[in-house]
């Protein structure tokens, strides 16, 4: 498996803060030498680079759960990749490996947060999707916090995307009935034909969400796993029933707004209901989140849970992919392929 | 303890639903032929009546927590007062009893929800306030959802009101921080120097509420007492710490506004610290009032706790009470004293 190492490499740092939605010339490529490998280091060729909403906030100079990237420093962000170069006796070349490592097609370990991944469980790309961090995401905020019973009605925004498609699904297995918010009609029908939801709701069709809203959910809504925040949310809080959950997990609607937008106060609503609306961070759960992997494995595996990946390749084109994601054109698990993928290739 | 019972009485009504900011007119004051007293029945004379914020939502033609009050029905509320006429063996005449008769001078009870008060404990009048609902929603809404630590920074917002006192009383009792937001000098004043806050923003004073705020607790803020909702509320929000706990026990400033009002967007900077707000109605805890009753009656006898009244005299004046109850133009808990006290007759 061992392979020639090129002894340059790209990698995309952020060239300045955008005071709005981000423009390609917000980063930089930049090709840069080939480092040599330290003790106990690894060198990982980046094969799939994750591209998440999460990434807007890094881009922003404010002191938040994680510190901002630094202008001219490497965008952040999950990887899965191989192992070229080794010193480190965990590791060897041709090993499947994840770990943060950034927009960069080479990416320097010292072994402590690379973990192998087994390519017999699923593709490798979803170590960065279902069985990565949207996935676990999906998973804790769903069950730690929403708290799905049997019979109730949960509802998920940005529901074809990596973290609702996944809460779709296992909100089902739970037996509840759900409802997914998406943008346009194909997404609408993939959730609901592919996926299994029970209804879609398309909140770019009409101007009356809440009404289309509330005709999907007649029993109202226990469960509002919110990725996007904004007008979308607006329409969902006036359903929510009397002692709703909402775990909230994003605000997508909101990260390239300078300030706060304005939007009706939902905060009197959530007294008389008992809602509980609570932020959460999927690495809050980190100590549990191999026991969650492996079931989550098994699901994927039997085919009970599904996935939808939007691969693009080509590390020139993560900036305006990163864009799109922002505007909701990608559809479902947004990655970056670096280069060959050594499970499938040949297939 | 025998005494005259007339033979007609008052009472106030809803005469109309007002679609913001109610006017006198929207209520009227009604004399009414005294009620024959049935089987089981038990004639109580309104000694104390209180006036809360929460009526302004059963003013509303709206499915909530509880039914609206009707037109023509008469106005929800607690009360305090002596029986004057029972056929229930559970209760004599004289007996000091408190239970939600409304705005009436006289009120008749089955006697199931009639609650007798012991007037060794604390001034009757308590038993609206303090020692009643608004005393009960600060202790759990603060213990249960607040959650507050030794060296945590507590904030209470409509803090002289009749909850957010204790409230701040009862975090110093748990080695808080303790900040209130109340309206001019004198309240803040009060709570400060009356009731033992660390420090008290006046939100009427200048026009940097968040500034104010962020130099009154140096350390952030982990529990949000929201008695306000609106601008104080936005104040707030960006000076919660990770892992803040807010219990959502009312949005006073919303309560006149057909519609709601339009505010800074407040969740994404949720996601990331992690806070959980949640709303909550003192009766989701009646199962376990009275060791919370006896425990707040010992804090007040032990002076431990103190408590402000602001005593309004006559049913004819309560309207406008309330409308200034919505203004913040109360002080300490609000209650209109229908007829002598006997606990404080000739004292």
């Amino acid at each position: 498996m061992s392979q020639a190492i090129p002894t340059s490499y790209r990698r995309v740092v952020l060239a300045r803060r955008p005071p709005g939605e981000p423009a390609e010339s917000d980063f930089r490529i930049e090709t840069v030498p080939m480092p040599t490998v330290g003790t106990n280091q690894v060198l990982v060729r980046v094969v799939y680079m994750s591209l998440d909403p999460y990434m807007r906030g890094r881009m922003r100079d404010v002191a938040s759960y994680a510190k901002p990237v630094g202008i001219g420093e490497v965008m952040e962000g999950g990887t899965v990749g191989e192992v070229v170069a080794s010193n480190n006796p965990a590791f060897k070349p041709g090993d499947l490996v994840e770990e943060r490592l950034g927009w960069q097609e080479y990416g320097l370990s010292n072994g402590h947060a690379l973990r192998r991944i087994d390519p017999s469980l699923a593709p490798i790309s979803t170590a960065n999707g279902i069985l990565g961090m949207p996935g676990l995401t999906a998973w804790f905020g769903l069950y730690e916090i929403g708290q799905p019973k049997p019979g109730e009605t949960v509802v998920v925004s940005a529901a074809s995307g990596a973290v609702g498609q996944v809460v779709g699904q296992l909100a089902k297995l739970s037996g509840c009935r759900v409802v997914g918010i998406a943008g346009g009609a194909k997404k609408c029908a993939f959730i609901r034909d592919e996926l299994g939801f029970d209804a879609a709701v398309d909140y770019k069709a009409g101007n009356d969400l809440e009404g289309a809203l509330r005709h999907a959910c007649p029993n109202g809504i226990d469960v509002y796993f919110d990725n996007v925040g904004g007008p979308v949310t607006d329409a969902v809080i006036p359903l929510l029933n009397f002692w709703a959950r909402v775990p909230l997990c994003g605000s997508i609607s909101a990260y390239n707004a300078e300030r706060p937008e304005m939007g009706p106060r939902l905060l009197w609503p959530m007294v008389g209901r008992r809602v509980t609306m609570r932020g959460f961070i999927v690495s809050d759960f980190a100590p549990r989140f191999e026991p969650a992997r492996r079931a989550m494995g098994e699901l994927v595996r039997s085919g009970r849970v599904k996935y939808r990946e939007d691969i693009v390749d080509g590390i020139e084109r993560a900036p305006r992919a990163f864009i799109g994601l922002l505007r909701g054109e990608n559809f479902g698990k947004l990655l970056v392929r670096l280069g060959p993928d050594p499970t499938t290739m040949g297939r």
